[in-house]
């Protein structure tokens, strides 16, 4: 078993061209962050110069980072850095609730809130959507799921909004639910797995209590790497001081990113800052996109006009052709790669969703060509 | 304050040609493990083809690598993908043992067993080592320090064994603890930081029923990644399906290592292998480097003869240089870095650890030569 190996190095990505993975779309690296990955590459390089606290690292310049910066761009007291969200969110959970609380989450959450949740031993009372076709998600749930848990005699502990969710990119009014939320003392966790990266967000303006975010999902990062930050009010409690081991923040183990996975994040910080400047226009680029798609007979679900560049379609066309197509339902898959194009899962046409994060309008343009020949080819067939 | 960000990218390190790091000598990458970087950098990427769970992705091969290769070289019956060796300790910790528990610990237990085991909310009782010089852990004082967790009225859920140490590179006897731990059926965690990646370490033979590694630590891999193995018992424990969340491991979060750091794992993997059949010339090479050490005044602690790449020195000759040096304590690092040499900490002259892994013996003669210049300087000064 040991013996032959090779086949785990020299390993190439399969790739197209052009990629409509929603979960790839806003980790691409700038050059400064591959550089970075080359530069500090070797486990923990990031350690050449540590005292004792990864985020007190001042060669590279890692507390200015933390401390300073990234407080600032989150709108948020305190921030560390992280695994990436999940992790985030595990770690404000296991800190702020007791095993056998309750905490509140949208519907259409992300499957790894749901486990940072059981992992943490909680309870969770769901926010369900509005459904088809808008999957809203009303601040007024907030309170009603409270309500619900407290009615099991629960004590619930945190609230979590998925802001946009990673379905139907929808944007809930995330100031209403702060709201609702604290008029129960509860305190909000915002996800912004998809937001924070790609478009401007402010924990304090929008009244969330914590907040996490993905480097490897929308920070041009190479993952595994996201931040956390919360209010001090918070903060005090998540990012405690170990009792017998001086400096180290017991939540994080001491440290978290020990490597080039967080030197990606600030070397790629400059370009994240100045893409977040362009979101009206990406905004605006989704619209036209869901514009054209629908013209060749898809369906936008979730928020409408639509606010991010995740974006669900259903497709009932595409889905006819895949009862047909000699492929059956991994026509779209195969038909599109031929086309250069890949990132909507193998398998799946009648619903899917994409991204259109950081694409031009002519790779855009091709993407729709794709689909209309496509669908026109099988039209004649 | 979001304005001048440019300093975070073309961050260079500032290391000098030979590294005596012990924390960085079993990281450094391989060129296969450099390629992999390149080309797997950009967030997410090893979910090109993911059907769910990053250990069952099939291309890249990470199942293969996960479920059929890493069992074997660990000797053990699971094993997944971790952040690395901290927390993988905290999943085994946080997922065998309840709250209020004991864990009984190795004097010399590396201070992120001691933080995992807080962040689980455990009580610890530690198993001295015999202090100054050797600073060996005897079996026997497991079982008196798990007759001592009892004589608190205390449920031991946990024992853990850090092998070696990070501070001697002591090679306790694992499996005469392992003994010890199951005459009160006490699960032992063997914390290979250290060791895997560097020298041959079986789980089973060695009886350890849990087992972490870290890839950045001795792996020859970027972090943060490590390896967590543990027998069928605890394993299905440890990574124990959501029950809500079809195929998710709930201690995981679902996934872990989602990027390239695991991929760096793979990449390096069978030059690891290969590197680990020398082990014995390793432990040959540092008991040659001690007693050259020695011969200029220092002396080695801990085993003797040793038998690990890590070793820690006491040096009262350089501490006397110390009180009179122009540069005082810090002496010893900079005249180091005029040879060329880094990896011992900054104002450390009495007491030091370094690590003579995968340096060759001419690199370990320069190192002697600076250190017998450094001496014979100031003795003329």
């Amino acid at each position: 078993m040991l013996d032959n190996l090779e086949k785990f190095t020299n390993l190439k990505r399969d790739i197209a061209q052009i990629n409509l993975d929603p979960l790839q779309r806003g980790g691409i690296l700038t050059p400064a962050a591959r550089a970075a990955l080359m530069e500090w590459g070797d486990g923990y390089s990031i350690c050449d110069f540590c005292a004792g606290r990864l985020d007190r690292i001042k060669t590279p310049p890692v507390e200015e980072f933390v401390h300073e910066v990234l407080p600032e761009f989150l709108g948020t007291d305190e921030v560390r850095i992280t695994h990436g969200a999940r992790e985030g969110k595990f770690a404000a959970m296991h800190a702020l609730c007791e095993k056998g609380d309750w905490v509140v989450m949208d519907g259409n959450a992300h499957y790894t809130t749901v486990l940072a949740a059981e992992r943490a031993g909680l309870k969770i009372e769901y926010v369900p959507s509005s459904g088809e076709p808008s999957y809203a998600i009303r601040a007024e749930g907030y309170a009603e799921a409270i309500e619900r848990a407290y009615e099991h005699k629960g004590n619930v502990s945190m609230a979590v909004l998925t802001y946009p969710d990673g379905n139907y990119g929808n944007m809930a009014d995330a100031r209403a639910v702060a709201d609702a939320c604290h008029d129960y003392g509860v305190p909000l966790l915002l996800n912004g797995a998809y937001a924070v990266g790609r478009m401007p967000v402010s924990a304090r303006d929008l009244g969330a209590d914590i907040i996490v975010g993905s480097g490897h999902k929308s920070m041009a990062a190479s993952g595994p790497v996201g931040v956390l930050g919360a209010s001090e009010e918070y903060a005090r409690i998540i990012f405690r001081l170990s009792p017998t081991k001086k400096n180290k923040e017991v939540e994080l183990l001491g440290c978290t990113v020990r490597g080039a996975p967080l030197l990606t994040m600030m070397a790629s910080f400059p370009a994240v800052v100045e893409r977040i400047r362009s979101w009206p226009e990406e905004v605006e680029k989704a619209r036209w996109f869901v514009a054209k798609m629908e013209r060749l007979g898809m369906e936008q679900q979730g928020d409408r006009p639509h606010n991010h560049d995740l974006i669900f379609f259903k497709a009932e066309n595409l889905y006819a052709i895949s009862q047909i197509a000699k492929k059956g339902r991994y026509f779209l898959y195969r038909d599109l790669k031929d086309h250069g194009i890949c990132g909507i899962k193998p398998g799946l046409t009648r619903q899917f969703k994409l991204s259109t994060f950081g694409l031009s309008r002519a790779e855009l343009e091709t993407v729709l060509g794709a689909f209309e020949e496509i669908i026109i080819s099988y039209a004649k067939a």
